[in-house]
């Protein structure tokens, strides 16, 4: 990811940090619809329990890796975006505050997939 | 949290889960400064290492717990916003995409500190 040249201030001492996360504008999100019957699933769910980007507010999120800086240039992994995809915010992944490893995920029966989205 | 009546299907089922992701418009964000030195701690730091309201684009992001829904209104718990603030998106909350509990965090000084802001 590029950070804007007048925000590459904001960078310092972040190579602390093995996790970021980026929270985007979902730049090729076409409309919504409220109710979505995912392609792994029969039944339908709400769209604020999938992470579709097609939503009223396109924003996209991704806990990243931070792999590597260089000036204002940021090497991450696991991040779902694609190529050309305004990034909005940078924030520091904290465990205490963001990290629920036993958080209970709804949609048993598509669980893992639901995942990969 | 409200929830506008319009997107009230899209929460469809989100009982299901223990945690959401709340993505708010930190509407009374006054400006930001891309260096700070944060109070518990005596060194700057970069802003993006922060989760300081002041920022280049004010998104708030909390995890909290869901406790309750009735209708359009969730009953969140560990949600970092004032009365008022505006909601923006609400995501579920996946622990094999969110939760990184080994996270590395910077700042070693002043951790414990910059985890409650």
């Amino acid at each position: 990811m590029e950070v804007f040249q007048e925000f590459e201030p904001g960078l310092k001492d972040i190579e602390g940090f093995s996790h970021v996360i980026l929270i985007y504008w979902l730049h090729q999100s076409a409309g919504f619809r409220l109710v979505v019957t995912p392609s792994w699933d029969t039944e339908p769910h709400g769209l604020f329990t999938t992470r579709s980007p097609n939503r009223p507010c396109p924003l996209g999120l991704s806990v990243v890796r931070l792999v590597a800086r260089e000036g204002r240039v940021l090497t991450v992994r696991e991040l779902d975006a694609i190529d050309g995809t305004p990034l909005l915010d940078i924030k520091p992944y904290f465990p205490s505050l963001d990290g629920v490893p036993s958080a209970r995920v709804g949609q048993p029966k598509g669980r893992s997939k639901a995942e990969e989205r």
